[in-house]
């Protein structure tokens, strides 16, 4: 079958919807080269207005899905489920996660992106673990995953080969902010995977892509239902990405930070966020009864060090060297610290996520572009979060830097980040609401 | 100055307003491919849903007008008024009214354009004279309006390349149908002849592009607005065209009916909108102390065989046999005829312009695509226009038609074109308002 694209983007244009057939047509179509560039930006921008409709968004997300190769995981015997966060500053949680969940008895067959603006990305931080590679083959893939039951990888170029096309136009052509365009190109990796379930981390806050708690339920909500439109169950979790979660920004950092929640020393609120998330993933697999049961099950992976032997044999299975959870002093740091104290005495109220995030990237712990490079060893380590009483002069925070050039880009933007109010401030509620 | 064209982008999408600096650099790097089609589009698209304020339509028509050559006819001595209509089905006012007020002293450079889809073209009509030439080069066209007063031209390539590039883009990208866009577009070709004023004729209708009196008033009146802020009065009529103007359709059908018009025996309501028109171009350039005294010289032009003569004279310079106006036989004709006739005795409720339109475009008259060939000879006489009574078996239009399955793909579709009620039904104004 074929159609006329002009009439398929004047139709979206004046509201009307379109069929699965039609959609899979335009997927096909721009996959092949056969339908040009500027009409399918004009039809995005057109989404970005009229939206998609639950029988549309299913249909899109299917023929992306189908655009490349799906994951055949049938030889893994765990149950397979994935978490999938919409990325923050210093939202290190995969890491600490996915081998304490493992260690319960879940396969996750995880891939991972990396940072661009003021967002990090996994593999950028575990690519600082000495010789670790993210770049695994299919064979690879699922070997490692039936004997380790946890795979920390890339995204293979086999896979929704047209959400990578999609992404890169979606990002010149200013279409990037449509939820069933962010929530079909989400849904279509992770449903690639061939999980049994999902859990999603939707991140609100001034450091997240979704700003208030509406637009962050909305792409919940519509991620619930793709998920249910392919027959696998999605629970959404929102939450806070006001201020940077935990106290590590920057890559080496956020993996220092990691382990310490492995060995049970981590901040309080990655630590909660990581049992939080990680007993849904427990509860969707099946191996625990209710959250409670989950939670206790994965303060005994912590306690026993289960969890940090599984990321020990996945670091090794990937290439990198396993003594560096016993020695983080291994992980590339950068020469140079420096101090941003408080002036005043008083209670943070405020420790803005966006604006440590675009100073990280100052320093070279992120990508303004995507071609550019990281510097694994820079970061910035957080003394005091929204609600902590400081004296004057006290430390905020230490930057670690390479170069004084971007120490300078850097300290400013990040000085802008806090506001020390002479009142007790409230501290701000992690979890923010759950969507199923 | 240069800007980033994705974040111009995104503040069309959230509804903000660009500089006249900002759209500037646009349309210059768009034209000199510095900007590419897919970015463009989405831009487009983002204009179809948030329009553009006064500022940026003066800017955009601006950069427009100056992305090539601007006609200087300083040189014509007589004050200079063009006219533009919108497009429909038996529109071939252009054709007896530019002789008429060039004969009262009225200089016009008209630059036509070709017919597509269901609407006609004036150039495609005037190609149908014996050897007639519609391509000027700019010294011919300077020298023939200095002598004669009247050039009936195609658009100049030198004139407003950018408009062409991106019609052609949003003829491709579902972004023809938005104000701001039409408007410029059309603007900025007119105000590139250099004129003292211009009378747009607003097509209203099933035939047209606006289809009711309400988007046609806004795109006239955004085109008034344009006109004021480049000094050019701009005055808009909005007319009819829910069934065809005039009684012929067809490009050589279309040169009968205007020269029975010159002769005074034209149909009602082609000769009444080429008075209108014609008298609104004469107050405008001063000719005429009001529409009464304008139209009454319109008449003397007429009667007298001025308005004639200035067309004989324009045919013989561009290269045509003027002897045609004396014996319209010379024009191409197509060898078949057939009747349309009325099965029920009534009155005409409806002769549906978009229908006849498509039926001769199924004829061979008009183009579906821009590169399509048309058949200058073949054509539609209408017998019964809304609100005339007709008894049953009655004619209500004649075909003259070259091929059997051309007639066959036009006649169901002109066929149902027409509704006959029992009842008597009123006539259809032909002026729907005024927009000055």
């Amino acid at each position: 079958m074929s159609y006329s694209m002009t009439e398929l983007i004047e139709r979206k244009r004046d509201g009307g919807s379109l069929t699965a057939e039609e959609l899979e047509w335009i997927i096909a179509g721009y996959t092949a080269d056969q339908i040009p560039d500027y009409q399918l930006s004009a039809f995005l921008m057109a989404v970005v207005f009229r939206g998609m409709n639950a029988v549309e968004l299913s249909a899109w997300t299917d023929a992306m899905l189908h655009s490349g190769d799906v994951l055949d995981l049938s030889s893994t015997t765990m149950p397979k489920v994935d978490k999938h966060s919409t990325g923050g500053v210093g939202d290190k949680i995969s890491i600490p996660l996915a081998p304490l969940v493992t260690a319960c008895g879940v396969a996750i067959p995880m891939m991972s992106g990396r940072g661009l603006g003021h967002t990090g990305g996994t593999l950028d931080k575990l690519e600082t673990i000495p010789g670790f590679k993210t770049r695994l083959d299919p064979q690879m893939f699922t070997r490692q995953l039936d004997e380790l039951g946890l795979v920390l990888a890339g995204q293979s170029e086999t896979l929704v080969p047209a959400d990578r096309r999609i992404y890169a136009l979606r990002d010149a052509s200013g279409t990037v902010p449509a939820v069933p365009l962010i929530a079909s190109s989400i849904m279509s990796k992770k449903l690639a995977e061939d999980i049994d379930g999902l859990v999603l981390d939707v991140k609100i806050g001034s450091g997240a892509f979704m700003k208030d708690a509406e637009s962050g339920t909305a792409l919940a909500e519509t991620m619930v239902r793709i998920g249910a439109s392919h027959d696998t169950p999605v629970v959404g979790y929102l939450t806070d990405m006001d201020q940077p979660l935990g106290t590590e920004v920057g890559n080496a950092n956020e993996i220092v930070e990691s382990i310490a929640v492995l060995r049970g020393e981590g901040p309080a609120d990655t630590t909660e966020l990581t049992y939080v998330l990680g007993a849904e993933m427990l509860v969707l697999a099946g191996v625990a009864t209710d959250r409670a049961d989950a939670r206790a099950q994965l303060e005994a992976a912590v306690d026993s060090g289960a969890g940090m032997e599984v990321l020990a044999n996945v670091i090794e299975a990937q290439g990198g060297d396993p003594r560096v959870l016993e020695d983080p002093t291994m992980l590339p740091s950068a020469a140079g610290a420096h101090t941003v104290t408080t002036e005043r005495a008083g209670y943070i109220e405020r420790c803005d996520a966006l604006a440590v995030g675009r100073s990280a990237v100052r320093l070279g712990a992120g990508r303004q572009a995507k071609e550019d490079e990281i510097d694994p060893g820079v970061g910035i380590s957080l003394h005091a979060k929204v609600g902590d009483a400081v004296a004057a002069g006290e430390a905020l925070a230490t930057v670690r830097y390479n170069t004084e050039d971007q120490l300078n880009a850097c300290v400013p933007v990040l000085e802008s980040a806090w506001v020390v109010s002479e009142e007790p401030q409230p501290t701000i509620p992690l979890i923010l609401g759950e969507v199923t």
